[in-house]
């Protein structure tokens, strides 16, 4: 299996979102490799017999992905038997001669704690991990966003992943089976109406993933999964929040789809 | 300012961290344009639309980071007032050649819910949540890892970014003020030792973040925060437990120096 390397003087996450966009083109498997923190020479010279380890072992060069910024370091590594992909090369001269300005570059530009609006993200994260689920209702003035949906829709990991990833303070709220009979929103969500999203999900789907939790049981039957739904997105309609149906969406794509279709403002890019 | 567009028939995160890497090397501000799921003709043309009204508005070309799949939807945008710049492009027929294997694109092929292990995310993120900050000890055999630390030094954070990124299944404890008369490590945790991982944070700089949530307390003082930092890393160094300064580091990089040290294994790349 051919071996694939993501390296960098910081977290390595650049050029593992590079490599991978890359290779996941290709229909065959690799061998992933991350080494991130390679900011001395010492370390590039360990990493380099790594990698010439790895081409003897295999008898294939290994693919490189790097993206580094102190130029010496940069060559150990340029100098090894893997071949090397570097995107930076490549788009630096004509941004420079786009933007009528040098490249200032410096370490730990990106994914560090220097970055504008690190503390938003950590903020976030402690908001959404107070509001998930419906606990802390009075809260809610704070919330950016509240999403809400029936038990195991994607609300707590969409929260997760808007807090983490965007700094958005995001709330949510699962309406339950007290709720069906006559489901309607409390005064705590009506208060805050422009601030919902609603998500939903298929019913069929909704089964499986609550069997996985509590198998057999009312809260997993067809039926109950299926007058939620169905109640559910009956509110959304009534009341004109936005939803969203998550069966065939990764947290990932559902957070992107809940900001495009929003315009919430985000604290990282 | 310049703007600048990241574009793509998914998620564009892929074009996100592309554009972002390149545009943190330069020493000026951007105005940031995030559109995905261009997925029809009629959806490119208004993003063509979008680009050129925006070079109108403010007299300079856009900067236009874009991952298509479709060719016929990149000609449209392709054929925008902006400037292009197509990472793929670069480094597919380089990479064919080096492969002796034919690029197969198919839309949604990163940060989508086929890619492997997307379970195993979620999965990790329902126990990071249940195992947060000290509950429900008697479920560390499922753990893959264990952060352990004193109050605010960065274990809820990192216990979820490396569940949601990485499909870990992190749990975290807190050693308390009541730990520290004598503080050793309770048997839940000596039971698993192998798999603690210890954070610890300057005492300054855990004063700070303590002060914004408890002003004036004894939580918040001084001397509290030098002795609780002193007994745990005395207790680290006494049971051998791996660890990391948190104080200059971000999640991702917190995150990345674990992996890297413990060589835990990675659900996702």
């Amino acid at each position: 299996m051919r071996a694939a390397f993501y390296i960098s003087d910081g977290t390595a996450i650049t050029s593992e979102v590079f490599g991978h966009a890359l290779l996941s083109l290709f229909p065959t498997e690799f061998e992933h490799f991350t080494i991130p923190f390679v900011e001395s020479h010492e370390k590039a010279e360990m990493v380099k017999q790594e990698i010439n380890k790895t081409f003897r072992r295999t008898g294939e060069p290994p693919l490189v992905f790097h993206t580094f910024v102190n130029p010496e370091i940069r060559e150990i590594i340029d100098s090894c038997d893997g071949i090397i992909y570097n995107f930076l090369e490549h788009f630096v001269a004509p941004l420079e001669q786009q933007l009528q300005l040098e490249a200032k570059p410096k370490a730990h530009r990106t994914h560090s704690i220097h970055e504008n609006n690190y503390d938003y993200r950590i903020d976030a994260v402690n908001y959404a991990l107070a509001n998930d689920d419906g606990s802390n209702v009075s809260n809610y003035e704070h919330a950016d966003v509240i999403l809400v949906g029936v038990s195991r829709s994607g609300k707590t990991p969409s929260s997760l992943y808007l807090a983490l990833q965007y700094g958005i303070k995001a709330a949510n709220y699962p309406f339950t089976d007290d709720d069906m009979d006559e489901l309607k929103l409390p005064d705590f969500l009506k208060k805050n109406k422009s601030k919902l999203f609603g998500l939903t999900i298929d019913p069929q789907r909704l089964m499986e993933i609550r069997d996985g939790r509590m198998a057999n049981s009312k809260y997993a039957s067809a039926r109950q999964c299926r007058m939620e739904i169905r109640e559910v997105e009956k509110l959304y309609k009534k009341e004109k929040i936005p939803f969203l149906n998550t069966t065939k969406l990764s947290v990932e794509e559902i957070t992107a789809k809940i900001l495009s279709a929003t315009g919430l403002q985000r604290h990282k890019y």
